[in-house]
């Protein structure tokens, strides 16, 4: 391959590369303000984020393009392969996270109408926490660090404890005046898609193992996840 | 290439095609386990689904494998890189309606433990109309059908409000009797995976219209989708 081929390629695989970073971004910003509208009952940020969920839309569609188009150019090298598919695999996910973050924003105007009052405490620490594990796992992808990556694999297990938590004090809420069933049901959805935003970036987070380690550690547990990411090879049975 | 090399690139690729409808399948039958599991009690039912969704896992990351291995060792064609790239997101989507199907299961189990009684009418409809989807789309994948798979684009609509109807149903019993509550949501979680696997259906299908007619119809609504499928080219408002 001649080498100024080369080096559009690079340049190419660099501009996917950035272009992921801008996307995840917007996506992590997105969570934040998502949450704000809800407990500030701010119509325009509702509105603020629903067009970046369009934007969010036009990254993924483009990035997947120029992925396209440089597959089918080039006969890349196995590590520019596997980047390339891995950011085109975490496209689907950080589209997906953006998605959840709408229907958060969604929520929250749909309950500006309601007079229910329920405190949304645990909401706004599990959106810290999942705001934090897409800028980590953004991080760990720009420095292509696996051992960050685990940690945001790890981090998904509390997640999903605060999930429960929540779940089971909203129940709690339904069952002592349920006057407030639907404006609980609203909190469960939106606590639901926190969840779903830091299973999408614990999904990364493996995808960013895979790449730099060149081990699948989907499905085999939080241990192996931190193993592999330290670059140790024996398996052990799934945490 | 040596034509032999273009003969073993054509048979892996098949190879990874009806792997993908062998693991679609059992997802497909997983749908309808999960809920013959809720409907009739059925433990043992419980334990088939879950046994399953490990080997849905396992085909994931061996497809993956296998598609890896392929774009690293040859210059694929066009038609075949599409290919490739569209079954390895597929995987992705196929993946996680399998892991719907067992959260189902395993919310079956915990249901069998409680004493109230909901009917599930509703979701026994909306789980016919997923299978249906699924089946639907690896049909339309089999034959490179897009206008199967707009169909299926199109049926995910109707999931959609079938979806909402179950949850103002499920809200009203629970306004009605409070003591239902615990129970009802958990149905809640159930319809509303059933409404994800809907949505994975649909994700597919707009791949595979992507695939055989090279449009991304991605964000663009349902008639976009069906003009492209019937590749028509103008551009409409999205529906």
């Amino acid at each position: 391959m001649p080498d100024h081929t080369n080096k559009q390629f690079d340049s190419d695989l660099e501009f996917v590369r950035s272009q992921f970073l801008i996307m995840g971004g917007i996506v992590e910003a997105m969570v934040h303000e998502a949450i704000e509208a809800l407990t500030n009952s701010d119509t325009e940020l509702v509105d603020k984020v629903r067009d970046r969920e369009k934007e969010v839309n036009r990254h993924e569609v483009e990035i997947d393009d120029r992925i396209n188009l440089l597959l089918a150019r080039h006969q890349p090298t196995a590590i520019a392969l596997r980047t390339l598919i891995a950011v085109s695999k975490m496209l689907t996910d950080m589209e997906r996270s953006g998605d959840e973050a709408e229907k958060i924003a969604t929520a929250a105007r749909r309950m500006q109408e309601g007079s229910q009052h329920i405190p949304v405490v645990g909401l706004r620490h599990m959106s810290d926490q999942v705001g934090s594990m897409l800028r980590q796992m953004l991080d760990a992808f720009a420095r292509l660090d696996p051992i960050q990556a685990a940690e945001v694999v790890r981090s998904d297990k509390s997640v999903d404890r605060e999930w429960k938590a929540t779940l089971r004090n909203l129940i709690t809420y339904m069952m002592e005046d349920p006057r407030t069933i639907s404006h609980a049901i609203d909190l469960i959805f939106i606590a639901r898609s926190l969840e779903r935003i830091g299973d999408h970036a614990k999904n990364m987070a493996e995808r960013i193992i895979y790449l730099v380690r060149g081990t699948d550690v989907r499905h085999t547990g939080v241990k192996n996840a931190e193993r592999q990411a330290r670059g140790e090879d024996e398996e052990e049975t799934a945490a």
